[in-house]
């Protein structure tokens, strides 16, 4: 096990009515600002339950945050937020909700980089995420979530993206101090939002495993643990006789927060390389983020077999009971397993399954270089080579 | 799944050089009580790694902790904190100097209960163990831990024993704020404490696992896997080839703490009443608290077998990869591996083993009562009665 630090301090009230938790986690005397996307929380019974909950408190909203949030759209909050004295964010949505608020957090009290290129230091809260800036200040936010996929409901991640390009930032200070996890605001997602979620999820935890062993049996057992449930409960919940059932969307839902809070990830190697791709993915052709992991993941298992040989087998056996035959045949196995898996939550395995052929990979591996990814993985050694490697191979 | 609220706020810094930590864990300003038990710190030197990180804080020291803590050996320590107004705790040792730092810092800080029973408002801090008066303030605590076993270093919970009596309050004003995790500080542990220390963990995860199944898919398989290293690791702990392997006691820290930090108990039913039979023993024969359990609860799967049926056909098949037979074969085969489990980390699960019998049953059973410990498990359906069958059980 490799040495760590922990710490997730994030209250989370989990179950069905818990929303009117938050009336008491915000204080009384602050100026809260409701955000959310578009309007699915007021068809659905969310928003009334959020404002029935804040009815002691002085609250604005600001609504329209996008899938892959655009910074153009959350800067549009300052306004709001300066004009009103804001002083605490209440988040409610899926991830990209809550993390388009992050920013918004951390942009309202930027203080600016005063050894900025003009000397002028003033601020420009874009440079949190182009120039990797540390946050010093953020205003406090509390989350209702919607939508089971992304742990950003309780980690300090954020994804933004500007004129086609994903860029993150990440910081304990935009870190919710509460997140709401009712599964019943779960029920009336789509199959899509659904699909995309669980395999989202899916994918944090095999980034965070599927890499070499450091002998972390926790840390392991428990990432077994949720890629397991999200197995069995993710096609459950497409499945029509049992897609109304509240204990399914509950183990999705406690996964996904599980599956990116930290702990998993403690003390071992991680590779997040399925998302680098796929984020390119995203910026160059505006497919969502899940089913870009969806087509990236199964080519890499595919191309880097040799580098996670070790750990592919132990996913093998111990994930899909996959026992038989001698190594290769077990580790095509589960590749095999895991492809099905996808297909059973509806999202693709391959480019060609979204339009996209071979004439679309230099675009793909010059942006990858553009924004730097020219060694990632585990070791650092997927290099851009590699990276068209694994591209062709989703071909 | 049952509703729930988990939030654990604890800094974990685990690995190997980490008692550093707590130069910047701890504010320079404080006046830190450094809280130990015997000697063991000293010659293994922790006690020096520890005065090293606070070479630059004002610190006092206040040692003498014993095993199951004594409430008057922890009120001793109010005089230094009064006399040199100390504000910040850190201990150093196993769980019960966590435990007994725990009451230390309400007591520091009790107001007592103006209600009380002369209507003097005089505050006597044993109320907050007798009366289960709340605790409203608390000093500050850090923890360097050095026998993994209880999960204190990051849970709000303390056991005191006054006369013979363990009492326990619970608060998550008493939670460390940070915990140092170093697996190297453990192999110098003896046999006993290691055995004691996996036994105590072992058993706080059964506790929040084998009541009755609420689809809590997470938490069950998250302490499936707890069981299913502490069964892998704890006798390498103690066999003379691996005893050393830093890796085997990594493992072990890391379960101990995860098995009673809220994370698997958050929405599932518990049953702590192997516990509190086993407070009796030790209150009135003085066994080891882990050598208590380790006796008590194969006697409590024996004779509510059919309370915990489900759940022991998930253990016998998940945890111990027991398939063959039928259910009650494989029900008594689990029961048989566990005890042979506690067999091998050298604790007694027979009352005969600690020299006790039938004679001394009526003195436990009446002390239950006594502390009206006459509801107990998942259903408070185990009845003195019933104690008393598990302890006849266990003869």
């Amino acid at each position: 096990m490799l040495n760590f630090n922990f710490k997730n301090p994030t209250s989370i009230h989990f179950g069905e009515g818990q929303i009117q938790a938050i009336s008491t986690e915000i204080p009384l005397n602050a100026r809260v600002l409701l955000v959310y996307g578009g309007g699915s929380i007021k068809s659905n019974g969310v928003y009334q339950q959020v404002t029935d909950a804040l009815k002691e408190h002085t609250w604005f909203e600001f609504s329209g945050i996008e899938p892959n949030p655009s910074y153009d759209t959350l800067m549009k909050a300052q306004d709001i937020i300066k004009a009103e004295n804001i002083d605490y964010l209440l988040a409610v949505g899926g991830g990209s909700v809550v993390d388009g608020v992050k920013f918004i957090a951390a942009a309202a009290l930027y203080q600016g980089d005063a050894n900025n290129e003009d000397g002028s230091g003033e601020s420009d809260p874009w440079d949190i995420l182009a120039k990797q800036q540390p946050v010093t200040k953020a205003l406090p936010i509390g989350a209702v979530l919607t939508l089971p996929a992304t742990g950003s409901e309780s980690n300090g991640n954020s994804v933004v993206t500007r004129d086609g390009t994903k860029l993150s930032f990440s910081s304990n200070l935009v870190r919710p101090l509460f997140a709401v996890l009712d599964p019943t605001v779960t029920l009336t997602l789509s199959d899509r939002q659904i699909g995309n979620g669980v395999v989202d999820a899916f994918i944090h935890i095999i980034e965070q495993y599927l890499t070499y062993s450091v002998n972390g049996k926790v840390q392991d057992r428990f990432s077994e643990g949720l890629l397991q449930t999200l197995i069995e409960e993710g096609p459950k919940a497409l499945a029509a006789d049992t897609k109304d059932d509240l204990e399914v969307r509950a183990n999705i839902m406690w996964s996904a927060t599980m599956a990116l809070n930290g702990l998993i990830g403690a003390g071992v190697p991680q590779d997040w390389s399925t998302h680098i791709i796929g984020h390119e993915l995203t910026g160059a052709f505006g497919i969502d983020h899940a089913r870009t992991l969806s087509i990236v993941l199964p080519a890499l298992m595919k191309v880097r077999r040799e580098q996670k040989r070790e750990k592919l087998l132990q996913y093998a056996s111990r994930v899909w009971q996959v026992t038989e035959g001698d190594d290769d045949t077990r580790i095509d196995q589960a590749i095999r397993l895991t492809e099905e898996f996808f297909e059973k939550m509806q999202v693709p395995t391959r480019l060609s399954d979204i339009d996209l052929g071979s004439k679309d990979i230099d675009l793909l591996v010059e942006r990858l270089e553009q924004h730097g990814m020219t060694a990632l993985g585990e070791q650092g050694d997927i290099s851009l080579a590699i990276s068209r490697e694994i591209l062709t191979q989703a071909l």
